[in-house]
């Protein structure tokens, strides 16, 4: 069920790129609901590879963002009826059933054969079932959690975790060959995709807690932040996220790239999906305490890397200040 | 403080390679104490490139199996005074004790200005008054925790996180170099290496322990197990730890590699230097209770990834089986 990467990527992508659109996405119109930097990332790496495309978002400013990128926008998911493909790019589970099923929902409005790509992060179960739902108004689903971050969004570079049926994955490749570099097919129904973003988001909230912990530690202990990061790095104690985080802690700067409040939500649904599969999940909820005690210190919106500073509060340790604290200039 | 890998690595290795013995080797007598796995390794790696070793250990089946690939050896740490370093190669705080101290230990038969290479994992706090220790008697240590495990042990490719004085860096310069490929210099006193070793275990430690979560609850959700290591592998969630130990896993294959043992015994040592330093270190305490399950379950001497039969027992999954499993030929 695996495509690989490389393989994926080039196959779904390359019809895409630089070359005149193909007579079927000429038809093809494409809705995009979220216009945050995710979604106007994607909507835009869309449209300049030549799809009809039309962004959507309740908030104003959003909406202005990505025209004036050059992109043409919505407000109300509602008037996405004449789109084939509704691609969902938005932040939990509410707010897809929102934008689905909601008053201005736009689920009402879409032809039958329509495709839903489903890509935020919600629980299997969820996604599983509004599979169920989508087929039962004649509409398809795609359930495809992306990951990778804002600029692979803005490029087209994003990884997609995905599952569905046959039909589903046909009509949603030109839409995928646009946004992601890699995509794998996990299943032929919703819920696999997401099933495998919750995995991964369990190993990347706990890595990030981890290497908070580890940091405070080594810092306690006395040792030289820049140091513990070098001998880290090429270490058996190294991931993925200590890598990409630790560098935050160094400078100082918990400009939020991920935020703190994203880490909350998904390591609740790592611990809500494992309570109903009766699965203890003892690290996914330490790392969700952690996580939740950042949100309460009122570091929601930073940084999810600034869940240091709840070691920091606790364990009374210095942690690198930054080179241009606004406050000190 | 910080030497980096490749020029460290070079400079400190390369006068032992296939030259002749220097002068200033000649006359050095070098005792390994602690024939295991590493032990053994590290010894025939420094015979090989031409240094005057006697290896130790009170088991008769390790001294055998060095011998038996050119070793000489010893019995008693007490029959090592006539070294000029002796490097410590065993398990915990207790046995450097022992081997130290003990009736039959080296210390008091070393004559002054001998060195001590210290390379245990043990709590910060232990190195340093270690070093106190043995400076009062007229003795130099370098404080030199070792990664890498078993084979780059046997081929001198460990990695050395080492504090102590230029005189202790200097007498162990050889040493390091037949020992090592990389080592990171990092403070000028014993117990600043014991202090990155233990940062780099609360480390591997939580993410192996995190590792077996995730493959449980993917496993859980019916996802397939090798699909989830390709897929988490080549993004966010990876680590060190979850591409190196997962495979056993995959192939049903306990055979240790680094017990669940010495994951009990590190995290508690984690456990331990938090709470002397009073800085909680909630995910390590997690993952603690998970290798404290598995050894109290008999797997204590498994490969350390057999954690995931915590989670196995308590989750009712299936995990894969071993392609050779004995019981089935």
């Amino acid at each position: 069920m695996l495509a690989l990467p490389a393989t994926s990527g080039t196959s779904t992508r390359q019809p895409n790129r630089g070359s005149p659109v193909s007579h079927s996405n000429e038809s093809l119109r494409i809705g995009v609901i979220g216009l945050g930097a995710m979604g106007r990332g994607s909507a835009l790496a869309m449209h300049e590879r030549g799809l009809d495309v039309v962004g959507c978002d309740i908030v104003e400013q959003a909406r202005h963002a990505f025209e004036a990128e050059g992109g043409r926008s919505a407000s109300l998911p509602s008037e996405l009826g004449g789109c084939q493909v509704v691609v969902v790019l938005v932040v939990n589970a509410q707010q897809v059933e929102t934008v689905l099923y909601g008053d201005q929902g736009v689920a009402k409005h879409l032809a039958p054969g329509s495709l839903i790509i489903q890509c935020a992060t919600v629980a299997p179960a969820f996604a599983r079932e509004l599979g169920e739902r989508l087929d039962a108004m004649g509409l398809s689903m795609l359930d495809a959690p992306v990951s990778g971050g804002v600029a692979k969004a803005r490029s087209g570079d994003l990884s997609v975790m995905a599952s569905g049926d046959k039909n589903a994955f046909d009509k949603a490749e030109p839409v995928l060959g646009a946004m992601a570099a890699t995509v794998y097919r996990l299943g032929d129904r919703p819920g696999v995709g997401s099933s495998m973003k919750l995995v991964n988001q369990l190993l990347a909230g706990v890595h990030i807690a981890t290497a908070a912990e580890a940091m405070a530690l080594g810092i306690r202990l006395g040792l030289d932040p820049e140091t513990v990061y070098e001998v880290i790095t090429h270490s058996a104690g190294n991931s993925w996220m200590f890598e990409n985080r630790v560098p935050h802690i160094l400078k100082g700067d918990y400009t939020p790239l991920s935020a703190v409040d994203i880490f909350v939500k998904d390591l609740n649904l790592v611990h809500e999906t494992g309570r109903d599969l009766a699965m203890p999940t003892p690290l996914s909820s330490s790392a969700l305490q952690q996580f939740t005690a950042a949100k309460g210190a009122g570091f929601g919106r930073d940084d999810d890397s600034a869940v240091i500073k709840v070691y920091q509060r606790l364990g009374g340790i210095e942690l690198p200040a930054a080179a241009n604290d606004p406050e000190e200039v």
